[in-house]
C-alpha cells in the first residue's frame, strides 16, 4: 500500500467530466494531475489490476489535457516540437511524440493525434506543455492557433474491451487498427475513438468532446458492460511496470533524454526538418548516454509497499543510480521495478541493492519489458 | 469544512524540503501545487486562522517554485514578460509582477525578486510558467539562462513574526522595508529573507537555498518561537478573502485580464518598452472590461462549508457571473466571498443570489478589500 493523507476538494483544482461517476462507482483515493483530480484507486491497486484482467474496466483519464495546434503551420510546428518524424503519420493515426527541450530533456511525453492536415492534438502527461507550445509558436512565428480544446479522455481497458466497444459503437470497432482513430457522434455525444491506451492490454481511448456529457457516456458504457464483468479502475502501476510503460515525472523527467530511457527508436536525426533538441541529441547519440533505464527483479517475498520517492541504488555500497517505481506483479509472481543506473552498470544480470528507509532490498537487473502487448 | 478524499503519496509528486516537519507538527490534509504536496490544514481552517492571529505561524510554501532568469538580457526578458514597469524595481526589492498572454490573460501571477542587475526570480503560483518563459526566450532570442533554482520558500506569519525573526536573525530585521529582501547565511543555511507574504498580516518569506536543510530551518524557528505562541499553518482562505488577495486558478485564471480583477494599477501602458499583451491591454483599457471581480457579503448564519467549485451568481433568475471563493470571517463576523460579475452588475450594493447545490444564498456586493495591511 501507499501512505496517504487527506485530500481536500477546492476550486483551484478542476473536476473531470467523469468525476461524479468515479465517486458513484467507488473511487477511494485521488491525486492531482494537470490541475485536475485523478482517481487512482477503487478497491486497491492489486484488486483493481485483477478486476481489469478479468473483464473490462473504465478509467477516468480526463486529466490528459489536449494541446490543439491548428492552422497553416500546424504540421511545421508539430514537427519542430518532437524528434519523431511526423510526416509518417496519416490523418486518423496517432503516434507517441514526446516534446524535448533544447538539451534533449523531456518536457512532456504526449501521444499525438493527426486530426487533419492542419490540425494536431497532443494528449499530455502531467505538465503545462500548452505554455511551452504557445511560447515557442509566438517566438518562432508559426502561423497557428493553439489552445486546450474541450476534450476529456476515458479509457476502456481489458480483455473484454473490444466486445464492449463493438456492442456500444458498432462492428466497425473490430476493424480499427492499432493507434488509429475515428470521429463519432453517438447518442448526440461527439467523440474521437482510438485503439490505444496506457497498458499493454486490449484497450481503447475515447476522447469525449463535450464535457457536459461525461457521466452520460460513462453510464452508457457501464450499462452495456454488465455481462462483460465491467469495473471501474485507474492507470495501474503494476500494468505499467509489466509493460515497460513510462510515467512522466514518476519514472522520467526533464533530466532524462530519449537515449537514456529506451526511446532511441523514436528519434529521427536523418529527417530534413529541424526540431527542438536535434543538435543535443546528435551529440548524445555519438557519445552515448551517461545513464540508462533498466528493469530489476527484487528478491524475497511479494512486496506490499510502493515507494513514495525515488530510492538510492547501491553497488558495493556506492550509489550508482535510483529506483523509481516498484510493485509486485501477481501474474509474473515477481517483484518488479524500474531503475536508472550509471551506464557502466546498466546491463542485465547486475546485482544491486535498493536502499529503502526501512531495509535493503537485493535485486537483479533485467531488460524491459516483462510483457508484450496482448 | 471541505469535502475530502484520500491522497496517495507517490513519486510523481515531489515533497517539499519541509515535508517531514509538516507531518511532525500535524498537517492533516494536503493538496498538490506545482507538482508538489502542499499542506492545507493542521487543526482546521478556522482554528489555524485563530492560531496565526494569536501568535506566529510557519507556512510551508515550498510549492512556490522560482523561475530564475540570469544573463545579459535578464532585465529585457523580465520586462517583456510582465505589464509592470520593472525598471522601477531596485536590487533587493520585490514586486508583484504577473505574466500575461498575448490576449492579456493571466499565465501566472508571480512575485518578482530583483536579485541582481542581471538576475531575477519569479516566485510562481500554480502552473509551469518555467515552460512559458523558456519558450518565449528561445523564440524571441533573449540571451539568458533560465532554470528552476534550489529555492523553497517558508513563510513566517502573524503579529509575533517580527519578534521571532529578530530573535533568530538579528536586529536588522526591524529595518527591513516592505517588499525588500536581504541575502543571509544563518548557521550554514543560505537564504533570502523578504518582508512579504500571502496575507495582510505582519509577515516574512524565507527563500531557503538548500533543500537539504528545510527541517533544520523549521526547527530553528520552532524552538525560538516557543514563547511567541508559535504554530504550524498554511495559506488560509479566510485571510486571503479578508485582505482581497487573489489565488491563481481558484479566483482568477487565463480567461481573466488585469482590468477585470482590480489590477489596473500594475499595468504601465506608457512605458517605452514592449511587453506581452500590451496591445490587447490597450484595447481593453479603452473599451473597459466585460466583467469584474467584486466582493460580496452573504446573509444569514456563519457558513461552515467552503465551495468545491465556482458557483453560479443570479440576478432575477439570470446567470450574471460566478462566486469563486467564500468563507466566514470570525473577526469581521461576516460571510465573505469573491464574485466575478458582468460589468453592468459589478457595483457595490447589488443584491445577488449564489446558487449552491443545496440552497440559494442571498448576498450584497461590496468593494474589496475588507481589511488593509496590518
Amino acid at each position: 500500500m501507499y501512505n496517504t493523507s487527506k485530500l481536500v476538494f477546492s476550486p483551484r483544482v478542476r473536476k473531470s467530466p467523469y468525476f461524479n461517476s468515479t465517486i458513484k462507482y467507488g473511487a477511494q483515493a485521488f491525486s492531482v494531475y494537470n490541475h485536475m483530480y485523478m482517481p487512482i484507486s477503487y478497491e486497491g491497486t492489486v484488486k483493481d489490476y485483477n478486476n481489469l484482467l478479468n473483464g473490462v474496466q473504465l478509467w477516468d483519464v480526463g486529466v490528459e489535457r489536449q494541446v490543439q495546434i491548428k492552422g497553416p503551420d500546424a504540421e511545421a510546428l508539430s514537427q519542430f516540437l518532437t524528434p519523431r518524424n511526423i510526416k509518417k503519420c496519416s490523418n486518423g493515426q496517432a503516434m507517441y511524440a514526446p516534446f524535448l527541450d533544447f538539451k534533449g530533456g523531456f518536457i512532456n511525453d504526449p501521444v499525438m493525434l493527426k486530426i487533419d492536415e492542419d490540425c494536431y492534438w497532443f494528449s499530455l502527461a502531467d505538465g503545462d506543455a500548452l505554455l511551452w507550445v504557445q511560447g515557442i509558436a509566438a517566438g518562432f512565428k508559426f502561423d497557428v492557433d493553439i489552445h486546450e480544446p474541450d476534450v476529456s479522455p476515458l479509457q476502456v481497458q481489458g480483455p473484454n474491451s473490444t466486445k464492449l466497444m463493438v456492442r456500444v459503437f458498432g462492428d466497425w470497432v473490430n476493424d480499427l487498427g492499432f493507434y488509429r482513430f475515428k470521429e463519432v457522434v453517438h447518442e448526440g455525444i461527439p467523440m474521437v475513438i482510438a485503439r490505444m491506451g496506457y497498458s499493454r492490454e486490449l484497450c481503447y481511448e475515447i476522447f469525449l468532446q463535450d464535457q457536459s456529457k461525461g457521466d452520460e457516456l460513462w453510464e452508457i458504457l457501464w450499462l452495456a458492460g454488465q455481462d462483460f464483468n465491467i469495473s471501474a479502475g485507474t492507470p495501474n502501476v503494476i500494468l505499467r511496470l509489466e509493460g515497460g510503460i513510462l510515467s512522466y515525472l514518476a519514472d522520467i523527467d526533464r533530466t532524462n533524454n530519449p537515449y537514456e530511457v529506451g526511446l532511441d527508436w523514436m528519434v529521427d536525426l536523418d529527417q530534413a526538418d529541424d526540431f527542438i533538441g536535434k543538435e543535443a541529441l546528435r551529440e548524445i547519440s555519438l557519445k552515448g548516454p551517461a545513464k540508462k533505464l533498466i528493469g530489476a527483479e527484487i528478491q524475497g517475498d511479494p512486496i506490499t509497499l510502493f515507494n513514495e520517492e525515488h530510492l538510492p541504488v547501491l553497488i558495493d555500497r556506492k550509489k550508482v543510480g535510483s529506483m523509481n517505481a516498484m510493485a509486485y506483479s501477481p501474474r509474473l509472481n515477481k517483484n518488479i521495478c524500474y531503475t536508472i543506473l550509471d551506464i557502466e552498470h546498466a546491463n542485465s544480470g547486475q546485482e544491486i541493492i535498493i536502499s529503502t528507509p526501512d531495509s535493503e532490498l537485493k535485486a537483479i537487473t533485467v531488460d524491459l519489458p516483462w510483457l508484450e502487448r496482448a
